[in-house]
């Protein structure tokens, strides 16, 4: 019980005081309330891999998160160092009155991932330590050369950085190439670009004349070593100069400074905006030349082990790295480490590392993640690729006793890869830790040992627990969103399966793409339908369509002229026939608490213009600006509109707590008086959308946009949530719910990169629905995928692979649901049509 | 296994990347080297009290802290937080190998206590958040007041802070009294202290003449409104003046201002010191006359429960404040809380807060820690004192499945309070958690599951396991230090208690000490002889002996005429026949590794002086300063010769690495160059007391040092081994042997307070040998203690008591240990009693 909160006297509560009964196996969480949970009491096992199951909103973040492994947290923190609590998360005691069997806490989530510019798959999986130590202690050194310390392999420690570019492996040098654009110019028409304008460039003529230069000839008739020191001399001449064809212009003494010291000192010194804009425009950032773009010093690229140095092992997709490390885990006859040879690459020590390394790869590698190199930045990994990192590296932490807590461990995962994952689910169990996870796929669910189902609805409508057990029970349950997926037979599956598949209505061809693992690939999508794109994890979808077709058909549309402007070198066919590409993804609709749904939407335009109408408002002079807390006049100053004042911390990001004039309200006191059918601007931000949609009724732009908000399964959230606290899925239905409220004309493109991730399988029907409504309208859709629910109810597929990285990268198979499940070469085919018969009633193998 | 480490290859080794079989109950422990540990293989069982044995610097405190739990916490961190890690704790590997079956970790630790300034008895155990909560919720209010947030009562809440101080609730006001010291005086003659010197003062009185004041009559025939506004105004007239018996002066306008104003007013604006300075003895501290002292607002201090404010529960002993509030525990027909009434001391509220309060309350009272407040200053609390009551406040904490790491929880506990403790070391167990105690404590060990005894010896001679298993197997291990006194039947209980008693040479007589809990107390001291304090927990030992009686006679040396000069009032007697006091306690020999038992004790002087005067030194110009560490000329400069470097946290406690020039060395290259016997100065730093007795033996005054140092059996630290790196009772005999090593005349009083605290029944054995040294020198010892072996031993017993706090403070019995053995009314009779018998060879009942 803690203490901060109002003890109630509860029948059978533990008496304050005596510890409750020793360890029986389970966490015994009473009287959960934190966000829409309704007094939840709740038991589950420790030592088991638990899956916590409901519909989008119905409250299963909050429990696992917010209440377990928030309170887990807390009480440990608050052991072992109190001060630190603040500086390590958002100290937040949840709404809970007891919690028994509760050990520490570990949570695994997608969205706070701590991904920072220099972490790579290597630092995050701690592998790039190994393998500097592999380097240090049994690498094959230069001759003569002193074994380096491991610290020397590193590009982020003082002593390994590359002394040119700090380890950055980037320079910004000036481009050589582009002092001079048009060489068939003199110097005296302006071959050198790079020089300023006016009086000064006249003058720096002068002095090369003076100086015996030809600055009549074209440039590229000037003789190269008098090229190359206009542009780069390091000199700085002193010359007389006699100014030519001016008034009254006298002799005087002049500084010769080449093209390239001009850039650089106008860098350095100049405070002027345009001059240093120009002068950028003529430097080039590229690998550094001091390192070759790798960070390290000459030293630590001497050293090499089988054959390859430090940077070029780190370059290497995981499935390479193993196999080039293997053979030395073989040695059967390793020599002892000594210090004293130039290489130890058969000794002992080696044999050591490489086992760990290779072992340690292997677990990645049965994740599909063999496509990655170490060196890869972890900013520009999907989500569920890093989550599944992490998950491997965990297994090699120790931790014993914790719960670990993880979100939709599944998402990004291809069905052929979820077994591997379900292995190491297991593998955290058996070292002896908790695990629960916030899950949708079904493959997991039925795999944990024990499922909490959440429901049965979202928002007010869910928040209490309906099961509590092992999977197999959850049949019994009719109140559950869960079961009717979980057990078919119970339901038929809904869904569009039956429904004709739709036409093409035109093509839209992509021809050469060249990019990341897709080498000159064609291919064409059809106008109209809805496509899913498929394939393991790494094959390119990703690419094809997020980076690829978005890219491309958006500078088409930029600039419909140029056939062949492209992405990734491609060239766009039948691109004429499209307006817009949109792009739904889950990102944030805002990083703030000053964005919600209402002026995401810019419902909230239109109930604050209603607002400004009422004659209240009018005889005070407030127009639509005062009931806005974005804008000063109406907003409550002390929070600028938030609601929130930020905590200070001095180094960390900072913290939110409530603001104490407004006391969340957002808005100052006379601005609250002005009420629209009895109710202030800060209630109708507090209300739910399906309440709104009641209330709001008579005014027509917010109707619509709450009858879409409604359609995507958002009538749960409140209209002033903060974006800050959205989930990714509600992000994304809430850009989907803007786009259907447009007037279309057919004519635009949507792209979904994994719109289910976060999503019930009971959601993912809203979701299509939604989509095929889109299609149906004439617009086309296009989503990546590995939901065989989604796949199979798609208009076309189009299947990437058959592996990942360079072992994908092409087209396996397209065409309608049905001949891809027949496609031999394609690992998505068995999923797909096993998920296919079943819809037809033929039974499962 | 540790990616940063070298992975060696060790039969029976987990296989690297196959996480170890489930839970077994036990932590493995492989391959253990931090500090002196010898390559140790240790299982330990979890769900278990543990106890950690061994002598002082056997290598306990490396292996449950240094290993066990610095390893459970950096894997915990590495998991939620990697970045945190660093601002919780310095960052520290431990070396070693492979940990399995490792839990989270918490340390209660009795010397890195987090008490600060602002923590109280209330705010560690959370006890006065629920106070406040009880006011807030169910307080009696004055008519017709708001019901107040609990935040109103905490001084520490901006909402409830005293205005006027900020909730220190000290003020520094003008000290009226102190403005004019002499009121005999007229203005003219200087009556006004305060008033500035020279040319102002003058100005100050011509205005007052000019404004009509008297300044010829002396200050007290003043009329009081005079004197007032003179002093104390906050006018600020301006006055025509026309300067007096002044050369060339002509009239010009002055602004008058009182002598408060002007005080306030150059502390405000002046920026000479000497000014502030004099400012400042005008001002006075005391309690704030806003809020009484208790920094709370008037709105919080006009509620009551029970007919108290919540500053006047807070003060009372938590005996008595349990007793204020157990008979609204006992209602039995509360009513239901609104928040309507003006009191709510019946309501059901009352009732849950009040349970919740006593309950946690009586754990405390248990402990022996009745006698505290709640608004005690934990810095005033003995570290025995905070470690029990952090303990207690762990059993409310709900945490489950941890591993908590406690440092010899009995310090400072009467024999009497040992049951309590060890049930609550059960209730920790009992709720789900490992506890691992460092002890010393027999009746503590004897009641662990599991003994871990490390040893045999300290130092090079221990650091490794002995014995792992329940506590009857330790004794049939011949080697341990520990099974004797475990089983006595193994081997006669060594020491001195058969020594024939010494008699008093003299006495020295306190009387009318009033201090804490004494009242007008008599004590004699008799001297010549070894004197043991003894009493429960709170009795007033420290007061007695730390305070008055190391003070008084310290007073008593510097102003040897005053007979009546005193802390606590006290009158002393016999004072002239000691010389000196010497208070031998465990704080830290220095606070930064500048310091060490080479520097402290002065052998390192005589080691520099023996280099200086080496051929080669001479020949270099060295001299002694060369060889210092701590000034410049012969040290490393990039470390400044502290062998680290501070690692910069931008708001805490700065760690330390290694320094890069040096390596550690602390000196630059050339004075290393420089050797005695072969060695550096560094390499002598490094060398342990035993090696160094052998390599110094020629110095005599190094080896004067090093034979008391060994005496006291510290023979196997480091010289140079920094006195950060020292445990307190290290340090406290470092103290006694730098004593030992002086020229005695037997004029000198040795104060110790437990000085037994972290050390072996074995390490105590050699502690009393040495303090009968320094008796037999003619010198007179007092300790305070609570280990019968050493109460046994004493020539004379002080027995304080009854009880602890205001139950305590008088003696109950005084006299040779066998007299004392059987004082009815003594609550350490019983335990000194069957000390003695099992010495006689009498069972023990
Ligand atoms: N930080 C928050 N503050 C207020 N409401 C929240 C917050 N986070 C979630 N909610 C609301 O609580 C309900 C449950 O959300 P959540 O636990 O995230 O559901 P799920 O994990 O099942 O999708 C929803 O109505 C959601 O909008
Ligand atoms: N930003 C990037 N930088 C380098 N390589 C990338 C990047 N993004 C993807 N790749 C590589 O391109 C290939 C296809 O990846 P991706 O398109 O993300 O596949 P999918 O979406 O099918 O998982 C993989 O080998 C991947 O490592
Ligand atoms: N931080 C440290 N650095 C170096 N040596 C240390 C440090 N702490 C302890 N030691 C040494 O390690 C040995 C074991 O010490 P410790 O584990 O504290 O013993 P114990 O807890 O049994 O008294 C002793 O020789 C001690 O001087
Ligand atoms: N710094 C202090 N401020 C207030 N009270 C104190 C302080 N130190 C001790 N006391 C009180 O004096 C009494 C005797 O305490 P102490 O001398 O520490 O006892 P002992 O040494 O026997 O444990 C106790 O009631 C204790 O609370
Ligand atoms: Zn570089
Ligand atoms: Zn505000
Ligand atoms: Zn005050
Ligand atoms: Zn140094």
């Amino acid at each position: 019980m803690q203490s901060e909160q109002h003890p109630r006297v509860r029948p059978g509560a533990t008496p304050a005081g005596i510890p409750e009964a020793p360890s029986d196996g389970f966490v015994r969480v009473r009287g959960a309330r934190e966000n829409n949970l309704n007094d939840v009491d709740v038991d589950v096992p420790r030592d088991a891999v638990v899956a916590f199951t409901g519909v989008s909103g119905s409250g299963k973040s909050s429990l696992a998160f917010g209440t377990i492994y928030a309170e887990a947290q807390r009480r440990y923190f608050e052991s072992v160092a109190p001060y630190a609590r603040r500086l390590i998360q958002q100290g937040h005691n949840p709404k809970v009155e007891h919690i028994g069997g509760l050990p520490p806490a570990v949570a695994l989530q997608q969205r706070r991932s701590t991904a920072t510019a220099r972490s790579t798959v290597g630092t995050v999986t701690a592998l790039s330590n190994s393998l500097r130590m592999l380097l240090s202690r049994a690498g094959t050194y230069p001759e003569g050369a002193e074994p380096l310390d491991s610290d020397l392999f590193s590009p982020n420690t003082a002593a390994g950085a590359c002394p040119a570019c700090h380890g950055l492996g980037e320079a910004h040098t000036v481009d050589v190439e582009a002092l001079v654009p048009d060489d068939s110019l003199s110097i005296r028409d302006g071959a050198i670009a790079a020089w300023p304008g006016a009086w000064q460039g006249k003058s720096l003529r002068d002095m090369l004349i003076h100086l015996g230069y030809d600055v009549d000839a074209p440039w590229r008739e000037l003789p190269e070593g008098d090229r190359t020191w206009i542009l780069l001399t390091e000199e700085r001449p002193v010359v007389d100069v006699v100014p030519l064809r001016e008034h009254n212009a006298r002799p005087y003494k002049g500084t010769f400074i080449s093209a390239r010291s001009h850039i650089l000192r106008v860098l350095a010194e100049s405070k002027s905006e345009p001059a240093r804009k120009r002068a950028l425009s003529f430097m080039r950032t590229g690998p550094c030349p001091g390192c070759d773009g790798t960070g390290l010093t000459r030293a630590a690229l001497a050293v090499t082990f089988a054959g390859r140095n430090i940077a070029q092992l780190g370059a290497l997709p995981l499935t390479d790295l193993a196999a080039v490390l293997r053979p030395t885990t073989e040695l059967t006859d390793p020599e002892s480490a000594t210090r004293r040879h130039s290489s130890g690459e058969a000794n002992e020590v080696a044999v050591a590392i490489t086992r760990d390394l290779c072992s340690r790869v292997d677990v990645l590698l049965e994740l599909g993640l063999g496509y990655l190199g170490l060196g890869r930045g972890t900013t520009t990994l999907s989500p569920g690729e890093l989550q599944r990192l992490r998950i491997a590296t965990q297994l090699r932490s120790g931790l014993f006793g914790v719960v670990y807590v993880l979100d939709e461990p599944s998402a990004g995962l291809h069905p052929a890869d979820a077994e591997p994952l379900l292995a190491l689910l297991g593998e955290l169990k058996s070292s002896g830790n908790s695990v629960f996870v916030v899950e949708h796929n079904l493959d997991i669910v039925r795999a944990a040992d024990w499922v909490v189902d959440v429901g049965p609805d979202a928002g007010q409508a869910g928040g209490r627990v309906l099961y509590s057990g092992p999977v197999a029970g959850l049949a019994e349950v009719t109140a559950s969103a869960t079961r009717p997926f979980l057990f078919p037979g119970a339901k038929a599956s809904a869904g569009h399966d039956d429904v004709r598949r739709r036409e093409p209505r035109g093509w839209l061809g992509l021809a050469g793409i060249t990019r990341h693992n897709l080498r000159d690939l064609d291919v064409s999508f059809p106008l109209g339908v809805l496509t899913a794109v498929t394939g393991v994890s790494g094959s390119g979808k990703s690419t094809l369509v997020g980076d690829v077709l978005a890219g491309v058909v958006g500078d088409h549309m930029h600039a419909p002229g140029q056939e062949a402007v492209s992405r990734g070198g491609a060239r766009v066919s039948g691109g004429e026939q499209l307006d817009r590409v949109v792009t739904v993804d889950q990102k944030p609709i805002g990083r703030t608490p000053r964005s919600n749904l209402a002026t995401y939407t810019g419902l909230f335009d239109a109930v604050r213009k209603e607002f400004a109408a009422l004659p209240d408002a009018v005889a005070r002079g407030f127009g639509p600006g005062r009931f806005s807390f974005n804008v000063a006049g109406g907003r409550c100053e002390t929070c600028q509109g938030e609601g929130f004042v930020a905590v200070e911390l001095v180094f960390l990001p900072g913290s939110y707590g409530p603001c104490p004039d407004c006391g969340g309200s957002r808005f100052e006191p006379e601005t609250l008086e002005v009420a629209y059918r009895g109710r202030s601007i800060a209630d109708v931000l507090s209300l739910s959308v399906d309440d709104a949609a009641d209330f709001l009724a008579d005014i027509p732009a917010a109707a619509r946009s709450l009858r879409t908000l409604r359609q995507v399964g958002l009538g749960y959230l409140r209209l002033g949530q903060p974006a800050t606290e959205l989930s990714g899925g509600e992000a994304q239905r809430i850009k989907l719910a803007s786009e259907l409220q447009r007037v279309r004309r057919g004519r635009t493109l949507y792209v979904l990169d994994e719109p289910t991730t976060g999503l019930h399988p009971a959601d993912v029907e809203v979701l299509m629905a939604q989509l095929h409504r889109l299609v149906d309208g004439g617009d086309t859709v296009v989503v990546v995928e590995h939901d065989m629910d989604v796949v199979a109810v798609a208009d076309w597929v189009i299947d990437l692979g058959p592996a990942g990285g360079d072992a994908g990268g092409t087209i396996v198979a397209a065409g309608p649901p049905c001949a891809v499940a027949e496609a031999a070469a394609s690992r998505t085919a068995p999923y797909l049509a096993r998920r296919l018969r079943a819809n037809t009633g033929v039974p499962t193998p």
